[in-house]
């Protein structure tokens, strides 16, 4: 964040049916079953859009969901996207939400952060340098997900407050002991995350908290001094970057504010090219968060 | 259930270091990257079990992490399992526990149910019959998945009281307003739930209901009365069938139970072969159940 002046994540949910006319046209020739074919114009959309973006920012979000309906060769282009995002400097964060018992979890961390043993010798996960995680099941769900995080350098963003409307129907929900159920997780967060608090004072355990909801930022950051924030939806949710203030608390990296269409599609107002068009939106997203975190 | 007299699930979560020998003889001889060989591996101890216990049981529970560890492969093995168990007379249930909000909640629908429409023709998902999903990002994150199920002929088991010891963390925790946090998630289970009540009166959307904590059952069983409940948690985690009769209210297809170490590794108690082991087991379960639910 620092080197780069950047808090902007580059979000990737890819549509095989929205790319950028140019990953259609790089794939045309290419013959083969439409899963291969999809699966490769995908891949190589993302590129194009890290291209045109890559330096504004410093991670990419990828929607593991846009590539899993893609079957096996949507998992490869996923591991390929991947290491792409790493060829250019830029984090990986598999936005994936998962959340399961011990052994699950176990298995979630290894196909995220790590290997998995196997008779034939080891097979590597995606080596991912963040993961987004769903804390229903509870903080021994949690763990084996954040040891395997903490093992491979990597971390973890817990949903704290997503950005959807219906978040609220349990998220908000008041406990009878007080607060609500995100606050609850923003203690489960913050316990997690004090093994792994760095020389910058932010730890290895952070919280998604949208953007569309900033009334809760201020006491979300209160109860999770140490923890990086992932902020989605701003943009076409209706958030806004002024409003982020209290996720830079703990300094300029105590928010990484993530856009997908809002960069992705900016060509279409602004009536730009589409790599011109991200560039720009990105640029001018870049320059606007970080004089909210200054 | 009613035709193969069984409410018995088979939980395969496929350890690459814990496969039946005959799947690494079978599969010894080939090269290739680990990957592949695991993947194949994986897939041949499926079919082995699924071939020893198929009768005894209505259907097949995935652990999708342990496919998704293996990459690309790993995800063409779940591929080619999920075949396998249809061919075999097995309902396939997907045990991923996504949950993700509008869009990227279609896109896993998408990947389980239906499929994707790209440039190059329409991309086939899973083809599941069910899948396990996280309600924490609230009823408009399940209603995308709930119309693409419905709309493929196949349910969604809401995770509703797991059966991990963690899962008193969040899910028992008591609201300002009344009940537990479970319980309000059994609210939304019965509303998502009531478009899609079948003659049976049992709904396509049904509840995770862990065997582990049955002081739950008859009350999540009365919050939601046209929902089947996918428990698991016996065996292994200290779950006991006898304790099930709640579920089984609105008739014998009301509880499904699942079992997975406890019928792959029964051999280990046992002192039979695996394959005898396993249906031995499997048998000795089906008729636990039918009998707690008659």
């Amino acid at each position: 964040v620092a080197e780069r002046r950047s808090q902007l994540v580059l979000g990737l949910d890819p549509d095989p049916e929205r790319l950028w006319p140019q990953a259609l046209q790089t794939t045309g020739g290419s013959g083969g079953p439409a899963a291969d074919r999809a699966a490769l114009a995908v891949a190589v959309h993302c590129v194009l859009v890290m291209d045109a973006v890559a330096e504004h920012c410093v991670a990419v979000k990828l929607q593991v969901a846009c590539f899993e309906r893609l079957g096996a060769p949507g998992w490869a282009a996923l591991q390929e996207v991947a290491g792409r995002a790493r060829e250019r400097g830029l984090l990986v964060i598999a936005d994936a939400k998962r959340g399961d018992i011990d052994i699950s979890a176990a298995a979630y961390g290894q196909a995220f952060f790590g290997e998995t043993p196997t008779p034939y010798g080891a097979v590597a996960g995606l080596g991912a340098d963040a993961l987004t995680v769903n804390p229903l099941l509870g903080e021994d769900s949690l763990e084996p997900l954040a040891q395997s995080a903490r093992e491979h350098r990597g971390g973890l963003f817990v949903l704290v407050r997503t950005s959807n409307p219906g978040a609220a129907t349990l998220q908000d929900q008041q406990l009878a002991e007080g607060g609500s159920v995100s606050d609850a997780i923003a203690g489960v967060v913050d316990r997690l995350g004090r093994g792994g608090v760095g020389t910058s004072a932010l730890s290895d355990v952070g919280a998604v908290v949208g953007a569309t909801a900033p009334e809760h930022l201020a006491r979300l950051r209160e109860q999770m001094p140490n923890a990086i924030f992932l902020i989605p939806g701003v943009g076409a949710q209706g958030g806004v970057i002024a409003d982020l203030e209290p996720a830079f608390e703990p300094g300029p990296a105590g928010g990484l504010v993530t856009v997908s269409r809002g960069i992705v599609r900016a060509h279409e107002s602004t009536g730009e090219d589409h790599a011109g068009g991200a560039a720009h939106e990105a640029e001018r997203l870049r320059e606007l968060a970080w004089r909210v975190a200054g």
